[in-house]
């Protein structure tokens, strides 16, 4: 029995063995795509972004007032200003045609350009306009105060983004500062979604006693669009190697999939030839068979052709906690990211009660959180953990790790919000 | 002037002030749209759902074991075990079609229908196989353990979700359970993104001096299509009353347009003649005008023909930041969801220095986070406000309360990713 040769691991060691066995390198290069930047929001870049200008281009005021030469007002004050002559105004878009002389100042706005000669500006609210021609200065500006300098925000062949990084709005707005209209990315992954089980009907289909609809395929394909991929429903396999072998086959040479799940398969006997043909499909075949986690100890992963294929359990709340705590990190590898904050989405709050897990294994229990007296509590649900509508009803989860006994009412608990 | 009618609001204040003006009722009730439940993750319910049947439908075990009435196992222990005759096993999807004698008992899986009479599911654990016929029980159970009864997960006319919940994975999952293969929810927003300026430029052409490319398109639509709406790019619009004026009666006119962002207008003029084009858009027009936020005090709220026009400031980190706190909190209103906690992206971290705020605003204070001896730290980013670079060079941002006066070197803060 293949069985017995596998022991139950951590994630982080099954993570490890996946990483060891998975050649990032070779997958990543084969995946390049050049995109417009207005779809390349949470895309990850292929390749490093490198300005090939300054910016912002030219010494920009970043206040409303008169650009000076910060030299004509030191010294000033209340009691002793300096008085400067107002040569017009610089309008925004136009580039001053003439170099300031010594003793002039120029109406500016922000984001306007200095005109040669200027090296501050003097904001508006310390000067006093005496005449259409003649401005007080009561407080002295430093030399480049109130000014961004050419290439103070960005230098010309400065490294702005780095190959690995998820573009976030900020990001795509500092590639459209540099004239980025196009940028390279990884292709999105195709995810295989398979459902397994002769009991498991389409959800159109009014299920007969003993049986229940497809659940895992609809709450898989909506997290997989959550990592930014694209979910390939495969429908339902019955329990049958044959059958079950031949869907696999054809996801492995299906150049649009690049991740295979497969959930189900834990009925006697079904789960023993799933783990035949997973060892069937090419080396280096199963990595992991049982981790350490509460749901989701029966998970297996594969990696065949250089294509990983997870097996979930087939409860719909157990397939999608091992999807958020052990899928979503292979996506985020494969997807080739550095950056490692940007999946998360979670709140603090108040444990309500007590909760216990055995040490060796990482438990994830399910909350609500209610606000009661401007707190906000995390209320844990110990119900049945075969009901799907308590995992609906959750607002998300906290991790008792693997080294910890319990989590303690009163605790503050960080909430992962599905 | 208009300027001096209005006074600088708090964001709850003009929150409020919005709400008190717009029709979500009106504006909800044309909006439902059925689609395919396969597409309807994170889009809002437009309905409640109320189950049409129980689920999961017939009695089921969530062990693998054997069947049995309850009462058969009372008193048994190792000691005394209790003995039953085994009558077969029980297929995954197959209905019993006997019903279970006393004294008897049948093999069946996690997942499987127990026969007519059985009332519990004996753990296989705590069995010990005699014969092919005979098992010895050491531990009785209980009426109904091991097994999830016919309704216990979701009862028929029960209601399972609420209008206005947007739809996570979990959701997903449990409409799939009832056989909701589509939903009905609310259309996704379309959200019409304007930038002014004479010296804005489009992204893909080189600035001349004094001249910036269009950044807030970019960024503002990628931060848009994070709500789940529709950005609808309207280029960049000259300073000029007119042409502004023509651009957004346009855009009211569009019935795919629900919410129309205006960033810029800051210069000298043209934030006088955008005050006075809105004003002429129709009733109530300007709501608010200056908010207590830094950055984004400028931003301007007017409602005209029941859609929301928002002026954001030109400045890129200052409209994202406005985005951010003001706009995403409009958006969500506009969407119809009821639960507050969905959107938020956050992370907890120790501020590695002291910052300040004037009391009476809100400030936001872009942070870089880094781990240093397996600690978070959050360092802010204390530039000049006018580099886009540093924007992006965030991991996210702080914010420093209405009523505090700042945080502490060593304060455990909660950083909003970007």
């Amino acid at each position: 029995m293949t069985e017995l040769l596998f022991k139950v691991r951590t994630l982080e060691e099954g993570l490890q063995l996946f990483r060891q066995h998975f050649d990032y390198e070779y997958f990543l290069s084969h995946r390049k795509e050049e995109i417009d930047l207005l779809c390349a929001s949470r895309r990850v870049l292929a390749e490093d972004i490198i300005s090939q200008e300054n910016i912002p281009g030219f010494n920009r005021a970043t206040m409303d007032g008169y650009a000076v030469k910060a030299r004509d007002t030191f010294g000033a004050s209340d009691s002793l200003p300096a008085y400067l002559e107002v040569k017009g105004e610089i309008k925004m878009s136009e580039k001053p045609d003439f170099p300031l002389p010594d003793g002039q100042a120029i109406r500016i706005s922000t984001g306007g350009m200095l005109p040669e000669g200027a090296d501050a500006v003097v904001m508006l609210e310390h000067t006093d306009q005496l005449s259409e021609t003649l401005i007080e200065i009561n407080k002295p500006v430093a030399p480049w105060e109130n000014v961004l300098r050419e290439d103070e925000d960005i230098k010309k062949n400065e490294l702005i983004l780095k190959k690995g990084q998820c573009l976030r709005p900020p990001d795509i707005g500092l590639l459209a500062a540099v004239g980025w209209d196009k940028v390279v990315v990884y292709r999105k992954l195709g995810i295989a979604i398979i459902s397994t089980g002769n009991e498991i009907v389409p959800v159109n289909v009014k299920p007969k006693p003993a049986e229940v609809r497809d659940i895992n395929s609809y709450a898989l394909g909506a997290a997989v669009r959550e990592t930014g991929s694209i979910p390939h429903y495969r429908g339902i396999v019955p329990d049958d190697e044959v059958i079950l072998e031949g869907e696999l086959r054809g996801c492995l040479e299906n150049r649009e999939i690049d991740l295979i799940l497969i959930s189900g398969g834990s009925s006697v006997g079904s789960r023993d030839y799933t783990l035949k043909v997973l060892n069937r499909l090419g080396p280096p075949g199963i990595l992991v068979q049982g981790l350490a986690l509460k749901p989701g100890k029966p998970t297996i992963v594969s990696l065949n052709q250089q294509k990983p294929i997870i097996g979930l359990p087939g409860h719909p709340v157990s397939a999608l906690m091992v999807f958020e705590n052990v899928i979503r990190r292979i996506i985020n590898d494969l997807k080739g990211e550095i950056f490692p904050f940007a999946e998360q989405k979670t709140i603090e709050a108040i444990l309500e009660k007590n909760v216990f897990s055995d040490a060796g294994r990482e438990e994830y229990i399910r909350v609500v959180l209610e606000k009661r007296d401007g707190q906000l509590w995390a209320v844990p649900i110990l119900g049945k953990s075969g009901m799907i509508s308590s995992l609906a009803r959750a607002d998300g989860y906290i991790t008792i790790g693997l080294n910890q006994e319990g989590l303690y009412q009163g605790q503050k608990v960080t909430v992962i919000l599905f």
